[in-house]
């Protein structure tokens, strides 16, 4: 297997294990019978199996039945720097920190003296090109309730020339009907995700059973471009086909306004995660945001899965090169809790317009601050930039190897997938890797996605890739 | 003033202050400096000051100038035991719960070998009458909005009789079009407040600046009795306003479903709090329960605010004496994390209709075990019970001793409010109060709520009401 290097020398992460262990098939009998026991409780039906946390290191997650796994999926891609990362035990070592943990404030009315420098020495360090403001919130799909919520909010401002509302308007809000409660859109993408929450659903559309049965918004979908990989083996068909969607938004911006439903904003994934790892080009990105300029919409960068690192760059869109990429940026996941940066025009001109009980958790920043420092100390951007293209050269290699099993190998540093023939031989391949010791996830149809955290190494890359190899030769 | 009882003996909460000890007018120059810093990263308008959390004990808030508080407001109603409470400390002392701290899982795929019997000794082991489920979450919004998923999954499954969807209704689904996203909807009431993201903001109508500006539903909104108080002087009157209410809920039902977007879940609050703490009698909350049942719609009880104790009561619910009282219950703030109990058959038929990234937070778990334990080993809710009598009889004093500036005390447990004559006065008397010593919050138009932690006591009451008088008196 010449695409196997083996010159990587295993790194000096003193909490990694070596490989992984199997002691069962997985789940094994203990966590068979912990799922017995939640299922009294709650439906158990998404459950791989049950973890030992305690146990697990690094790059490693271990089972309830001493199984040792290499974790490419990281809790759905939400562990940035491995697991019980010795820095991360130290922030809970120190007694300055407990009165963190213990006493959870509401942010928004009575913050703690160190919110504003914490804040700034973690979300504000990382913030996107031209954003000095972030709203913390609790988690990925609230973060993306309010950045909609802004959106509407700063479009209706600019429609009335911030003038103070009408009491018709007051009063119609609070009934839900117009013109307090205007008929605006959002505009999403066919295949993307933003969340579950009845809002977020709305620009949701990865899969049928997350939207089924509950109540929705008559907003615009676009498609998103269905490029051919490698992209640059099929620049002028990609270009083509990423022109065609961006007709169609403008077609669906001018449509909608027709309808009297105005597109307050377009939201986007830099690449669609949970809709099957679907790429497109920095040029469409870059048309994408003059198009909302030139029609008065926000400009909404999704990078809940994306953002933290995983494709080299703390934010995915810092790929497209662009001065001014975004209006407005959301996060969660690896950033350990939610929120949103913003230009300065989004933010409310008035308090209680976004707001909650908690907006945030301080303890997460705590820990947040920490990871961002082993981000710099350890150069981990350039580390999965470096294990980004051995993973892809490896699933170049293998697809060439299995061209009836596998295509389509894409990514962008580690943030990478690949398409098995059809869903059927996708999960099967996945549950054999996990009895091998090798923890991967699948999104969109047929594709399986990696998502190992900042610390996995060319080293990992390498374990991975031979014991990848072992299934897809006995699958054959 | 023969209605403050010098009688109760300081109580021994060790971790407690004597009282409150003020320095400067609050904000002091501290928090205007921080307020200052963070007015360059976020809308402060809503902040009170800035807190030393390290400082706060028991029932005492100390801010970044040195002033200790009373605080009778506790971060919206959400530190149930206290500031730094020693039980709690102790969580973070044991080096066994290190790794529940640093390894959020994603829940819903990967639990903790601990995950059952934790909920099951925390969550469960004060679960509603009737009700063996529950589904964690990590906000109230979040609870909120996937509890109304819960109930139009459920209310679906019902209309289509258990049969798989079809595939009008999957392809639908994915572009927001009925039949696949219907238009069903939830009930809820004038003056409720269950959130503030998209699907539970189209329930709230508490005020109109948090609904202003944001898309919503054409969802029906029922009037919620308007009662004179004390309840037991005005039980005519307030049966016939109850009985007006429960009309037209039926007339709402009846109406919506001739619109074509059925009624498939009433939601509502014990005592409507953001709203203006609004009471209805047990009777009111056992026929709405029954008409609910007739119309084949779910029973929603939002005890976010009102669940944990401060009713003197775990849940506020449990005061209308019924086996059956709710099909769902959703909670949050004094449980440290959100989530929601249901009745078996509102649980999802198939995995990923209601899941995100971390489905709750363990960590958050840990500590309300804790909690649990201390307010069974403190007979908090009988504490709760005394200190909330003495409260409401000291507001009864106070409002026929101050009759042109306080009237309707009302409250339950120490769950109560006051009315100021109108909002301004209101205003006022909370910042005065505030400079003497004691934190509250106001709800609805004109009303001071009080939302003390569950270790206010009788002293504690004594205290309160010698300052609060101080502060009517010099308002005269």
């Amino acid at each position: 297997h010449i695409y196997v290097s083996k010159a990587a020398a295993k790194p000096q992460v003193e909490f990694d294990y070596d490989g992984p262990s199997m002691k069962t098939t997985v789940p094994g009998p203990r966590s068979k019978e912990l799922m017995k026991q939640l299922g009294q409780i709650q439906n158990t039906g998404a459950i791989n199996f049950f973890c030992n946390y305690e146990e697990s290191k690094g790059n490693y997650l271990v089972d309830v039945d001493g199984n040792r796994m290499l974790d490419i999926y990281t809790q759905i891609s939400s562990i940035p720097i491995g697991y019980n990362h010795p820095a991360l035990l130290k922030v809970m070592a120190n007694p300055n920190n407990l009165s963190t943990f213990v006493n959870r404030p509401a942010l928004g009315i009575l913050p703690p003296e160190n919110f504003p420098d914490k804040i700034t020495e973690s979300l504000l360090s990382v913030a996107p090109s031209g954003m000095t403001r972030v709203q913390t919130m609790s988690c990925g799909a609230c973060s993306n309730e309010n950045a909609y919520k802004a959106i509407f909010i700063w479009y209706r401002n600019k429609e009335r020339g911030q003038n103070t509302p009408t009491n018709e308007e007051l009063n119609t809000s609070m009934i839900n009907q117009a013109p307090g409660c205007p008929e605006l859109s959002i505009l999403s993408f066919m295949g993307g995700f933003h969340g579950r929450t009845l809002g977020c659903l709305a620009t949701t559309h990865s899969k049928a059973i997350h939207k089924l049965d509950i109540p929705s918004f008559d907003w615009p979908v676009a498609p998103f471009p269905r490029l051919q990989y490698p992209l640059d083996e099929f620049t002028r068909e990609n270009a083509e086909e990423e022109a065609r969607c961006l007709e169609e938004v403008e077609d669906l911006i001018v449509k909608w306004r027709q309808k009297g439903k105005p597109v307050a904003g377009i939201v986007i994934e830099p690449i669609q995660a949970e809709g099957g790892d679907n790429h497109a080009s920095p040029d469409f990105f870059r048309r994408l945001r003059n198009i909302a300029r030139k029609h008065g919409c926000a400009f909404h960068v999704d990078e809940v899965q994306t953002g933290g690192g995983g494709t080299g760059k703390f934010w995915a869109h810092e790929h497209w090169g662009m001065d001014d990429p975004a209006d407005i940026v959301s996060f969660s996941k690896k950033l350990l809790s939610g929120g949103y940066y913003h230009k300065d025009e989004l933010q409310p001109d008035k308090p209680y317009r976004i707001f909650n009980t908690w907006m945030g958790d301080p303890s997460k920043n705590l820990f947040l601050s920490e990871v961002l420092n082993v981000i710099r100390r350890e150069n981990l951007l350039e580390e999965v930039t470096r294990s980004g293209k051995a993973l892809l050269n490896g699933l170049y290699e293998l697809q060439a190897q299995y061209p009836s099993i596998l295509s389509r190998a894409r990514g962008q540093g580690t943030f990478c997938a690949i398409d098995a023939f059809d869903d059927a031989t996708r999960d099967r391949i996945l549950l054999k890797a996990r009895d091998k010791g090798v923890l991967l996830g699948g999104c969109g149809d047929r594709s399986i996605r990696f998502r190992p955290a900042l610390v996995f190494k060319e080293y990992h890359v390498n374990l991975f890739l031979n014991i990848f190899n072992d299934v897809l030769a006995q699958h054959k």
